[in-house]
């Protein structure tokens, strides 16, 4: 109950963030290398999450599954990029049911490989496609160094999986999942994101083509968001998926994945994150009330809980996730300090003097200081709530699309860029070459993040070399 | 395409098991030994599980999180009967990386022992207590014979794990949880289900006592759906899970863990399916209402399907999840036989002659023959429908009590027990000791079920040797 302070942002961010993750028990470290234990307060962030976009994937026409967590090691070995991205991160299991394995398995760090396996079984005609399946669950990375959320060995996610008749309709694919994320970490999680491709140094192994969504944190570092992938004919053809056209003539799919994973957790806490605590967005705050009934004695405790009890009720009954602090053990001001920390939206505390003005006082989250706080009449607070969330959320996008924008540079030469980057993005032209891109990385360990999609009608000169350049790409420290 | 016969359940009710989970495109064979792929259709009725699971264990005051799937070898060898139970079915992680690993890691078959070194870790005090947490997940155990839904090495399910600071919570949590699979076991799967002890030989590997949820499947075979565990401070004294109480004195906790799997989708097509294939109960189906237009020419077509485009959109608006199957490549019959084997509750067809009368033909699937049909008006269809739905459920969970309750037997003597066995339960008196509950598993292949809480007044003579017996018991081969 101990409260020690949490070092400022300025002080110190990764550790500003490292403690905050777990004194706001969002996670802690698990005693298996590199796992973690997602908490109930992360866990359920994280199922408001699965909720906003698990409805977005069935609503463009998406189904879930489920797939083995274990594949065999020789499936990885059938797409050459595959496995060599993938085979110094394997976990492997060699003995089962006390006896050792005829062919290792490999604890799934990703399952284009046994989903290829199972669509080439399934999908037999043109009628059987499209195939739009995604799949809720965890996968297993073996990590050197890790932070909660951001890398770890084991960490949830889900990962689509489609299949199609023609390349066109897997490009379409992957771009509409990437609007899905997109629109998701806009809309729910109030972070504003960049669209675009990556380069060939930074797409996924086996991809012909990557895609991601972009996000600047508190400490202006960059955190890939949400990614999505088409492969054209490669897992096709390694995996034989096949299908007879409306000509019966036999063809390969062409597939895609996307995913997004409980990063994203570490992206909320990274953008909106003050030296308070969390600032958790509405849309997917566990908790997006907490109600505080405030009295110093049994005669106002009993008037007050009376009107606390009741906007309990009606809160609740208008489906406002809300909860009550009714400890005796701590002070006011203690379970003040305490919610900001964990991020909770708006505050309603009700005392005696409320109680007898028909008021309650309110305090929102999101603006620091006496501005804050406001009063209200007790009469159709639920209306009063719910709009004020709407704001909230409206607000926090705001601030955090401010902040980002303030921070992308548009250097005019490579020496300003290597300066910029050192605090903030740089937006530049970039021939597009692996030598130019890993110029940069090694002078500034800023990597190019993406190539958005949003770019200017002209052409330029590449930042670093100068030769020609015909598109624009955000180079920055990344997480 | 190709519509291959099922076998009757008299014929062959295992081979009627086995190839309905893969025609109905429940689930399929992985390429990884003893596990499964759960497909979309198999999926959704999950969903539609863990949705009903999901609410009641948040009424009941538990939260989610998530814990790692590897857990440190060592961990099992706290506690001595949790290792003896599990060790024969472990996969172990051994490399990791590209590297050997010092520690073998399990991937979890259960996670007792890795929650339990998390409480110890977060349990300081008695305003710590109750712990509720529950996990949704996969496990693995090594299994040699499998099939599917029922034994798999790899399944899916839910555990949770609770915490507590006196043995008399602790065993009211035991009996509350399994109270809520009952409910949810009657109420959404429409499976009467007998709630009660499992003997000694038959408990949960470091449990105190095990309760389960048992059900009888179509060929009168038992299985276990649901259980829920009391550890006393088994764990606790394992784990180091102790908490300053109100005296200030360190107390070891009590702990429980109880669990549901899909295993339960395999009783819901044991206790409810039929020759023709699945009958899916209303409340979990992934499709409660198929919607099959029907018309000989385009002049047809155009006016059937306006209405059955209106009729859609009301069912589907009223919240009833509906399928259009207006395939053209296959024929009114093909569609029915389809969906009546996919087990979908209730078929409204839409002709031209219904679309001059204003009606619709309804097809209830819980009915055979003639009698499932009707005729009603389109208008206020919606309700009809739901109501309908309602009905079906309710005749379902009569049906399948009918079936259970015509099949238990209360023989006489130990001869009548070997007989009625064979094809059916006995509800017996039983001693209370292993020789017995042995002899009969060796000489019938039944074994004790369930000590239901239902119990007679008096006493009785053990039906095996005839000493005196306090309960009676459900004996039954099982799967």
């Amino acid at each position: 109950m101990a409260e020690e302070k949490l070092p400022t942002q300025k002080e110190n961010f990764a550790e500003w963030y490292n403690q905050l993750v777990q004194k706001a028990e969002l996670a802690d470290y698990a005693p298996v290398r590199g796992c973690m234990v997602v908490r109930p307060y992360g866990w359920t962030l994280w199922e408001n999450m699965q909720a906003g976009l698990d409805r977005r994937f069935k609503e463009t026409g998406h189904v879930n599954a489920a797939f083995p967590i274990l594949i065999p090691l020789s499936f990885f070995e059938k797409e050459k990029e595959h496995v060599e991205g993938f085979s110094p991160e394997l976990a492997i299991v060699t003995h089962g049911g006390g006896e050792k394995l005829e062919e290792p398995l490999v604890v799934r760090p990703t399952s284009e490989t046994i989903i290829g396996y199972m669509y080439s079984k399934w999908i037999k005609s043109w009628r059987d496609l499209p195939v739009l399946i995604n799949q809720w669950g965890s996968v297993l990375r073996w990590e050197l160094r890790t932070k909660l959320f951001l890398r770890t060995a084991e960490f949830y996610w889900q990962e689509g999986h489609t299949a199609h008749a023609t390349e066109e309709e897997a490009r379409e694919e992957t771009y509409r999942m990437l609007d899905v994320y997109a629109d998701f970490a806009i809309t729910d999680a109030a972070i504003p994101v960049f669209k675009g491709v990556k380069s060939d140094t930074e797409k996924f192994a086996g991809a012909q083509m990557s895609t991601s969504i972009e996000a600047m944190m508190g400490d202006k570092r960059a955190l890939q968001s949400g990614t999505s992938h088409f492969f054209g004919q490669n897992f096709a053809k390694a995996f034989d998926i096949q299908f007879l056209d409306k000509n019966n003539t036999l063809q390969y799919c062409h597939t895609t994945s996307w995913g997004l994973s409980t990063r994203m957790i570490g992206a909320v806490i990274m953008v909106h994150g003050d030296d308070q605590g969390l600032k958790l967005p509405p849309k997917i705050a566990p908790i997006q009330v907490v109600l505080v009934p405030i009295y110093k004695n049994l005669d106002e405790k009993s008037r007050v809980m009376e009107v606390a009890d009741n906007i309990f009720a009606e809160l609740k009954g208008a489906g406002i996730r809300i909860k009550m602090d009714d400890r005796d053990e701590v002070t006011p001001g203690f379970k003040y300090n305490d919610w900001e920390m964990r991020g909770v939206p708006l505050r309603i505390e009700v005392g005696p003097r409320d109680v007898e003005k028909g008021s309650v006082a309110l305090a929102r989250r999101d603006i620091p200081g006496r501005e804050s706080k406001s009063f209200v009449p007790q009469a159709d607070l639920a209306r009063t709530v719910s709009q004020l969330l709407s704001e909230i959320q409206a607000s926090m996008l705001r601030q955090a699309t401010e902040f980002r924008d303030a921070n992308i540079h548009h250097p005019k030469d490579y020496a300003e860029l290597k300066e910029v980057v050192k605090d903030g993005w740089a937006f530049a032209w970039w021939c597009g070459s692996r030598e130019c891109e890993a110029k940069v990385k090694e002078e500034t360990k800023a990597t190019t993040r993406v190539i958005p999609f949003d770019q200017p009608i002209d052409t330029g000169k590449c930042i670093v070399c100068g030769e020609l350049a015909e598109k624009k790409v955000y180079f920055a420290r990344a997480y």
